[in-house]
């Protein structure tokens, strides 16, 4: 139970969740005082036969290294959390924790699915029509063309699994969408992608066309997506901001704000980055959700319904067996 | 005269500028038969005799190679704009071309200043507060330490020119904010920017606080610099357009956007990625500015006074001699 608020947040966030998926129960893990205070304050009785508890009093320092993590942490929350799930007690793990120490867990804890080197962080973010996937969104800065080809064939998989597209448009970030742009990395990584059949490449996107829709999953390095995303979270908060002086500034335009009413809220509540908490470490063998840190109980419940939604959809066991067979497949064409 | 709509854009841009600037006149370049009939349609007799012309018929081919381009394209109108600057007949080149030949001709025809390996390409965006400058944008996608400390060098100069703001307050594009944060080039950036008295160094910033105004100087190579900005206008032209749509969609959201009115636009404006057209190539010796390709009139008006500023305040040969004064520093300190 980590994050910047901790019980504060998740306990009301978790209660929320549970109410709305009666099928669904919990296993909270943390420091035991904290617990046990967090869930004697709960007063809503009608879902705490559905949390279990499981205390752990290992905490990971901000300055331990992914050596210290892996060797001595791994009876931390976070590390308990993760057995959980290798171990088949759960079905989704689900953190506020930092990411680095999610990740380095994760990757000894449940390890990767078949031909999947690193895992990659997937989030969805809106376009003008729907919403669209991008990976990878921090977990990796620098990509090799062979790691992008299989966070695309990663992407693609898990987008047509949850939205139900059978053949999604994946596209690369990039600096423009001529075939001479870009550096090589991008370069190569799109010849691979022209040759990958799991994957529907459909050329470079740039920036600004992120939120036209056209790319229903976007494959990048975790630099440029982290930098991408959240630039483009910063301005619709400005944005929003700015909206919400303006109708603060006179009575007229208060009168205008009250016209507009629930229109209004909604065109803001799709705008809302909390409504986008939840990212997927995608390519472990075991799903994994990293919620921001700063998440409030609206945005830790949202990623509680990422996490909800991968388990049901048993993502890892969907993917396993096609890139297994996609390893099998490269081995014969290489024998023959 | 290039770009997407070529004079009939900037005729009516060029035209526009003028008016507003009663002391500048132009050179415009560009092949015979289109600036002739460009300019006859052009009924601003008031301005005309401020107009000059000159002819090329070289045209730079899509395909033309960095090396095409560098040996048999100096005559293209493109060339010529930078050879005016640099033999003293013009104070600032501004081109709607692509940005690739610009670069290319730019570094042979005006040269780099002191201690500049590469320009930068630098552009302002809005933030809650007012506005920060940005480099590089996509001219130099992977950069080294020693690169981005030039930038940095640059951006805040031509900040403290510009804006006269003693010391901007610089900050490293990154993904976190912690000192962990980030790969080696970065890391390695941030102890050379430590290091340097022409920089006021103020640490990371993340892609949400790009907009917070904290930091007036956003340092970053090309890629994530491009996609930051991008992805930014991509959200902000998305928001407007749902607020459009807002506004349209009833009788009584129409009377609230009536209420709100000059406000809105004055907002909306606030926003228009077209207020912000006009980005410089920094760390050339001659004013040099790129238009956005699609730039419509009040874009390109824009940029054109983006020129104007720059050799008003005569960039190069402000920033000159403090470069100078760097090196000779430098080896003065390496000889004791």
């Amino acid at each position: 139970m980590g994050g910047d608020f901790g019980p504060r947040v998740i306990v009301p966030a978790l209660v929320k969740s549970l109410r709305k998926h009666p099928g669904v129960s919990a296993l909270v893990l943390g420091e035991q005082r904290t617990l046990d205070k967090a869930l004697k304050d709960c007063s809503a009785a009608d879902v705490l036969s559905r949390i279990q508890t499981c205390y752990s009093n290992s905490v990971i320092g901000d300055d331990d290294s992914a050596s210290t993590i892996i060797r001595s942490r791994q009876d931390s929350s976070m590390g308990l959390a993760l057995k959980a799930v290798a171990d088949g007690d759960a079905h989704a793990c689900i953190s506020a924790g930092h990411t680095g120490p999610l990740m380095a867990l994760a990757l000894v804890i449940l390890k990767t699915l078949p031909g999947i080197s690193r895992p990659a962080i997937c989030a969805t973010f809106p376009t003008r029509e729907g919403r669209s996937y991008i990976l990878d969104l921090g977990a990796n800065l620098d990509c090799s063309p062979a790691q992008l080809s299989q966070f695309a064939v990663l992407g693609s998989l898990v987008t047509r699994e949850l939205e139900g597209i059978s053949k999604p448009r994946v596209c690369l970030l990039n600096v423009g969408e001529e075939a001479s742009k870009g550096n090589s990395v991008i370069k190569k990584t799109a010849g691979l992608l022209e040759a990958e059949p799991l994957v529907n490449y459909c050329g470079y996107v740039e920036g600004d066309g992120l939120f036209q829709g056209h790319a229903q999953v976007v494959v990048c390095d975790g630099f440029s997506g982290n930098v991408a995303l959240k630039a483009s979270e910063g301005v619709a908060r400005m944005v929003n901001g700015m909206f919400s002086d303006l109708f603060r500034s006179s009575w007229l335009n208060r009168l205008a704000a009250l016209l507009l009413g629930t229109s209004m809220n909604a065109l803001k509540s799709r705008l809302d980055p909390a409504v986008y908490n939840g990212a997927y470490l995608l390519g472990l063998n075991g799903v994994t959700v990293k919620s921001h840190g700063g998440a409030d109980k609206i945005a830790f419940a949202h990623a509680l319904d990422v996490a909800i939604d991968a388990a049901k959809h048993n993502l890892p066991e969907v993917l396993s067996p096609i890139l297994q067979s996609k390893i099998d497949n490269n081995q014969t064409a290489e024998t023959n």
